[in-house]
């Protein structure tokens, strides 16, 4: 698999200065985030992305359909977005639960596709249904599970309703080799990071670089690859030591992380495997 | 369901402060941990709960089966512990995946099962597997899903091994109606407590008193007794601010809140489901 940079692991970096780092560093793909393309322009970032030859591997994000608004209008312009940038993909997070009614909140998720898959079809953009840890899915994410997300997406085209798999969200489960192998051609996203103890004070930050954590990343990414995904392994990590580092500096890690095929690393890697009690 | 004080929820209680804390608020069970009863001494604490007319609905804790050693003697003395107390069941927290591998983790827990449960037998006690929040699969609890520690359950009869329902260890599974009815007489341990956000900067402490959170307790409450437990329903908060409380505050608002069946609690409790974004 190919390496993809998503952005928000670079965050302070502005649009061209992600390109310039992907560019440097041989990475040839590249994710984005709605606010930070909005910031840059939408068509000058899919011209600057198209001149410095790179594929973006997705957009983040469109979803949170659980409220009483499901913010299909927004969700139209996130594919409309997808679309113009040539995203292979567009990330969706389904939204939390706002009133105790899990059920009922991962109901809006199924009927707000319902809406929104002609749409996507039609703009030839692939939506990808973001399975998300147990952890957010008071919060930000109903879809918990792998198997779940499938089940959302088996009604449509597979080119036009997929999943991601992100292993920070999946690495847990234990229908994970059952669920991937089914997923197959699905799988429009494949996202790596590593789980991290002890978790930071914010949970959303608590991602560490691929081979610093808990996840036997070789051993996903093999079940990835015999599902068929031939797409970007795309590096997603929200972590505030990691924002504060040189982007280069994160960038050619992560490439020569990416060459041993995510192996842990050993150095300061093992410390942070602590167990309790 | 008659309702249980696990003594973790008044944490800075002593052992006799809690068993003073449930007769004078009519709580008619009690939830005990090993380090506390040590404290005070096993056959004291066995006597002085006998003499109050408490039930034990649990001992906490066994487990922690994951590493190199699998603690099979520090388990045999709290089964033995457990059955000095005359306590309904020892709760097993799993343990973590120390060296990346999760399935030879989920593996060596069956594997101590199988070498404790001749002797779980033998002492008259219910060993209880307590499938973990995903959040702890790193560090804490590879048994992730109601549905898992059920299969490593089957083999063994019904008295001898079975599962804690916890609620917010379980509460996001989209198998939970079906595990649950499944689960029937396997259920040794029903406790409560609540998901509240933002989580705190300790995950561990993120629990909130039943109601005021995002689990439908209700539901979950009905969905447990349908299946067929008659046990006592236990709350265990870990929470700084519970913590912080007169002990018979907390106990007669436990009391309050069991009355409606944990019933939202509306008065501020709203306030605390912010959905992002």
């Amino acid at each position: 698999m190919k390496l993809s940079l998503n952005q928000a692991t670079v965050k302070r970096a502005s649009v061209p200065e992600v390109v310039d780092v992907c560019v440097r560093n041989g990475i040839e793909g590249v994710g984005l985030w709605r606010d930070p393309v909005a910031d840059h322009g939408l068509e000058r970032t899919a011209a600057l992305v198209r001149s410095a030859g790179l594929e973006v591997s997705s957009l983040c994000r469109g979803g949170f359909f659980t409220g009483a608004d499901q913010r299909l209008d927004d969700n139209r312009r996130a594919i409309d977005e997808t679309a113009a940038l040539g995203a292979s993909c567009l990330v969706l997070v389904p939204g939390g639960v706002p009133d105790r009614d899990l059920v009922a909140a991962r109901g809006r998720v199924a009927s707000a596709l319902e809406a929104l898959a002609p749409y996507a079809e039609g703009a030839g953009v692939q939506l990808a249904i973001e399975p998300m840890h147990p952890m957010f899915c008071a919060d930000r994410g109903v879809v918990s599970t792998l198997g779940q997300a499938l089940d959302l997406a088996a009604p449509y085209p597979i080119d036009v309703v997929g999943v991601v798999v992100d292993a920070l969200h999946v690495w847990w489960d234990p229908a994970l080799a059952v669920e991937v192998r089914r997923a197959g051609p699905r799988i429009h996203s494949y996202q790596v990071c590593d789980w991290i103890t002890p978790l930071p004070a914010d949970v959303l930050l608590g991602r560490g670089l691929p081979g610093d954590g808990h996840v036997d990343l070789v051993g996903l990414t093999s079940l990835v690859a015999d599902a068929g995904y031939t797409g970007y392994v795309e590096v997603e990590v929200f972590n505030e030591d990691v924002w504060a580092r040189p982007f280069d500096d994160v960038a050619a890690d992560l490439v020569r992380r990416h060459a041993t095929g995510w192996e842990p690393v050993v150095d300061g890697g093992h410390d942070r495997l602590p167990v309790t009690p």
